[in-house]
């Protein structure tokens, strides 16, 4: 059973305007070492999987960008959506088009924009994953240890251990985006993982399930992959829905891998800036600063110097023809600028 | 007695960094309105003195920006210093060679950054100054009355009323920058002006008081006249000195012209934000900025978009290349960033 990759990343960054843009969303910055996200989503995993058995799905407008950042991905495997319908399409599509050239595959997927600080964990799970998903079947997902009652993640409850081994837990259940109060509780309980967005399954045991659970959208990607022409009119009629929703609530035999793996998926600036390292005085810098007087202040630059003076408790983002300043508190609220803008008309700020 | 104006353009205007730089300090600045401080100067008294009869003394690296900001002036008339030595020296230059020209001259000395906005009102008074300088000779300054107790300006004390005229004081003494308690009691007082940097007098008083209190300064110069081509050594032995501490301070016969005329140094980000009109939540922008549930924020800027969200109590200041954000209370510490630069070696962000 050979082994296949899928990368998603379709996603448009607004959570991270200025710094993403339209045209440069998030999976394609430098936010954390020399490597977009995309490109170190790809190193995470290149000793087990090859270029040559990797899908990325993307935005069509972003096909370009994904080639010349992978550039030794074949062409024929970066797929370009006319329209973001999350992600179970996005899957099916790559699925589909793998199991017409290997039926027997097994896929690893993985968001493209997420960090991930204990790769060789991470390395070790995926290849846990696959070797499970290979043997045994089903589909196997990594729950992280939660921190705090985040309310932006879905949550997975596990049901205790599975094939005799607790580090591979049955799924109870999943639960989308909780209310704080929930998610308090569902932190508390010690049950619960956040769940990562990652996944390991059989492409035949997935596709089936996209048949029993998702039948419209397995005809709408059995049709696209036989007559990719239409796929204008075949978009517009896909189901947008998430493989969490879709699927993956649905699925019998669903495993999760408890992943101490250093995982975030740094939604926002707030979670940028808890990358950062900080200086004695909690100031933290990605691109060049100057703090004076100044404290737990993170300034993000992708070029303009920023400086700052007796200030105190905030984020700034820059880049050569807009800057961003924002309170720490505030960072989900990013889009109400992105909307201000598209209001306004300013779309060369956006692009 | 022909009416001849000296504009001061020296200024480096580190403390507006990033706006201003080396090579565009304040005075080219369009902070208020859309010309240029120095042009605003020129017009303000456009009435009273041709094109032909104007001075600008500036920094030698300046000549061009100056001729290019004021194409009407003749090249001839634009001074371009190689280091800056203070006021004294700059008017003593253009006023010898004024009076070379036109030994009857009556003076207006204007600084090139300051704004002043009751122009009309301006107008009256330097038309004023000039007259009584004509006609009774002595130095004219002009007194701002002061709205707090300003510790960055110099105060003019008065000392009753000259030629029976109410609105001309005669100065009992010049008070360099006070320390905070002096200003205070010179505000309660009710004696005391801001010392605004204008001036107005004949030429050859003026001369003869640089001779008598300047000796070595009035030596300089008539050599400078007399031999361009040893500017740079000449210069190099100039004393640096303003015209309030070597020449007012000892002049007899100083007078100053109350002169409620709406006039600001705008020496710091803060004078110009006091500047900007203000919206509803105490929000001013200079240039495009976006405020979400902001207050009390000004933002200038000369080309970035400027946006932000939850904060308050802020200015910011953004280039194409730097960006300052600065607490209100701090406008004066510019300068540590600009020390920091100039440290660290990062010149392409002063220039």
């Amino acid at each position: 059973m050979a082994r296949w990759l899928v990368i998603l990343a379709g996603g448009r960054g607004e959570r991270f305007w200025p710094l993403s843009r339209v045209m440069h969303p998030k999976q394609f910055l430098t936010l954390i070492g020399d490597k977009s996200m995309l490109e170190t989503t790809r190193d995470r995993v290149a000793t087990l999987i090859d270029d040559d058995h990797i899908f990325v799905v993307t935005g069509v407008d972003y096909v370009e960008k994904v080639a010349h950042n992978l550039p030794r991905i074949p062409q024929s495997q970066i797929l370009g959506e006319p329209r973001g319908c999350n992600t179970a399409p996005s899957i099916a599509w790559a699925a589909e088009t793998i199991h017409r050239r290997d039926p027997e595959a097994v896929l690893l997927v993985l968001p493209s924009d997420h960090v991930i600080q204990k790769a060789d964990r991470f390395l070790r799970l995926a290849d846990r994953a696959l070797m499970l998903a290979a043997e045994h079947g089903g589909f196997y997902t990594f729950g992280i240890v939660p921190t705090h009652p985040e309310t932006g993640y879905g949550y997975i409850e596990k049901n205790g251990a599975a094939f005799g081994d607790a580090a591979v837990q049955q799924v109870k259940r999943f639960i989308e985006k909780p209310p704080r109060e929930v998610a308090e509780k569902m932190v508390a309980s010690g049950r619960y993982f956040w769940n990562s967005g990652m996944f390991a399954f059989r492409v035949n045991e997935f596709l089936r399930a996209v048949r029993e659970f998702l039948p419209a959208l397995a005809d709408g990607i059995a049709a696209l992959v036989d007559n990719p022409w239409r796929i204008e009119d075949i978009f517009a009629e896909l189901p947008a829905i998430s493989i969490d929703h879709g699927i993956m609530e649905n699925a019998r035999s669903v495993y999760v891998l408890p992943a101490d793996i250093g995982w975030d998926d740094v939604g926002t600036f707030g979670a940028l800036a808890r990358l950062l390292p900080r200086d004695g005085e909690q100031n933290a810098a990605h691109g060049y600063a100057i703090f004076v007087e100044s404290e737990n202040v993170t300034a993000i630059t992708d070029g303009p110097l920023v400086s700052f003076v007796g200030v105190k408790d905030l984020y700034v983002v820059a880049t050569h023809d807009a800057v961003l300043i924002l309170s720490p508190d505030k960072s989900q609220d990013v889009r109400k600028v992105v909307e201000a803008l598209k209001q306004g008309g300013s779309h060369e700020h956006l692009l």
